[in-house]
């Protein structure tokens, strides 16, 4: 186990098969239907087998009170309102994100199989997770795909303390001979999720990644978390930080471009005025580049691989450490969790038992067993 | 005039438009067809007035010993290889990469006009300056436009001190009332160009910018520049620094997807293959999606307008200043260099009346005025 795994404050594991069925079940019990049920559950526990907890079944209990408040409509329906070919939009009539997002990957996969490339946007939606697991759906299917999503704005473009962005994932994945190559980040520093679970860990902040209302770094964990939620003038800091000089304005770009993809150019609502009147609006985007397109798409992998193993036998600068590339991490992690089980945090345990109360389903405590 | 333009080492000014025609001048003497020699000389003088001289005619000696020497194929017409309608590659046939990637902008243009969406690569191709210009080409005819190359291998990936990844710029822009929204920088902390610029002006390195080769933080200019140029175990650091805590895996992840974009899918050299047996062997990538696809052209505009407004009206963090989106500065720049002249360093003044000299017109000095 890692380090990771070994936290004092992961004393219970359970299942992946099972914490997928409860989260299915709760979802569905709240009055979702059981398929976009099913793959709202697999997106968050992919998050949680990746080591993402920040973006797994910690966030439940707000897509199942979003559900059952009528926040979230668990009855839409994805439906197509722009249809140029290669170029969709989807209306999510604010229904589940996930649902709605896996539509369009599909979609968006389906088109540039035709035409060699595609986008397709989606507008009125919510929350989707992890941006990464509906990249690698798709580059599964033979694509480099490129997925974002506006979010609720929480990152202050550099040169203010004012949240206008969300944490704005920029997600890129393509195939390769093993699998897929896949990079999943938010354009903030650090996520709000991150900060939750350093919170729950009792772990510090470090400087550049938010700033508190007096618009100086921020330094406790929990106090920024709740400034983030009700909006007290706390913002998280873009990619680079809060100045020029380490490329602040970089990461302020790569946020900026996320919402005007996901806004502007998806018809959805885009910074501030998302979560408005009780609907989030949000937009997402999806490209899709078949790299059939571009030659035999097997040489092509092959290549993909053979960048990736370069770039992996690099020199490491700290000894008997190695190089990583995106997705090695989550691929190990993955793999130790599905052998031994997700190890679930005692705060959020006890979040997943109130939700088992609130929709009357089984406590998942009774699933889960001694680390 | 801002501080940039009061530097001491800036003592004179040469009018835009003579420094485009000394350049294209140049480039043509040295043996480039005068329509090659133009789009590149308007490609570096746009640097220079934008104020990222580390872009500009700085370069100009690397390209005309380039063309004059043979590495670079002054006879080469840019070549459909592969056409999908709305996925193309371009051979460049080792010409300049300013010709070679304006023939991609405008092919990818007119495919997304007619398709929605289209994405155009280029290979074996050289140097193409600032990735923006060609981008910003797009945007005014209405795309959201995507643009990147890899380069020289100069940053390393997180976790090595071996350079792999060019400074691969990341680069949209998309259309607005007031003409476009463009982002264009190194996916490195900075480039070795702004290095170059540094030594020039005296001014010090900070650290999370590059290592030395012993792994630590490099901090003499002048000493990484050698260092980076004769492959002497210096890198660039990717943005975000070298570490997890401030980003350095996303900005690592940035790279190494340009790197997959230009490399890979474009048919073209990657990381530490490019340069090699005197041809760079460079891939750029381009995507274009025509606004008009998703809605009322005009009506998107307006909203990316309103989008940029909306931040640029932040409180500042600081008082008196304001908060700047992508492009405002070097607009403002622009503007003041069109009035007043463009301000050239004396050293680069020197190297350009060597190029005169080398080529056999008269020196660029004669053409310059006190500032």
């Amino acid at each position: 186990m890692t380090l990771t795994d070994s936290h004092p404050g992961w004393r219970r594991l359970i299942e992946a098969a099972e914490l997928t069925r409860f989260t299915t079940e709760a979802l569905r019990t709240a009055g979702a239907r059981h398929d976009d049920a099913a793959v709202t559950a697999e997106v968050l526990v992919a998050a949680d087998l990746g080591g993402v907890e920040s973006h797994g079944v910690a966030r439940l209990r707000r897509y199942v009170e979003g559900v059952r408040n009528g926040d979230i409509n668990s009855s839409a329906v994805p439906e197509v309102v722009t249809d140029n070919g290669s170029v969709c939009v989807l209306d999510a009539h604010n229904g589940l994100g996930q649902p709605a997002l896996c539509t369009a990957v599909d979609l968006a996969v389906d088109r540039a199989t035709r035409s060699g490339i595609s986008a397709v946007m989606v507008r009125r939606s919510n929350h989707m997770g992890i941006a990464g697991w509906f990249a690698e759906r798709a580059a599964r299917a033979g694509m480099f795909a490129m997925v974002t999503t506006n979010a609720v704005p929480q990152v202050a473009p550099m040169g203010t303390n004012e949240p206008m962005f969300g944490t704005n994932p920029f997600c890129y994945a393509a195939p390769t001979t093993e699998g897929t190559l896949c990079f999943d980040g938010a354009t903030s520093t650090v996520s709000r999720g991150k900060l939750e679970q350093l919170d729950r860990l009792q772990e510090p902040m470090q400087p550049g990644w938010a700033l508190g209302p007096d618009g100086r770094p921020a330094t406790e964990a929990a106090e920024t978390v709740t400034g983030l939620i009700n909006r007290k003038g706390y913002a998280l800091l873009p990619l680079g930080g809060g100045s020029r000089e380490h490329g602040g304005h970089k990461g302020s770009a790569l946020g900026l471009f996320a919402e005007l993809l996901c806004g502007p150019l998806a018809g959805a609502r885009w910074s501030r005025h998302t979560y408005q009147g009780g609907e989030a609006g949000l937009g997402h985007f999806v490209l899709c580049l078949n790299t059939a397109a571009l030659g035999d798409p097997d040489a092509i992998s092959a290549e993909i691989e053979q960048l990736s193993r370069e770039v992996r036998d690099g020199t490491p600068v700290e000894p008997e450490t190695s190089v990583r590339i995106p997705g090695d991490r989550r691929r190990l992690v993955t793999e130790m969790r599905l052998a031994n089980g997700v190890p679930v945090l005692e705060s959020v345990l006890a979040d997943l038992d109130a939700i088992a109360h609130f929709v009357g389903i089984d406590p998942v405590s009774s699933l889960t067993y001694d680390s």
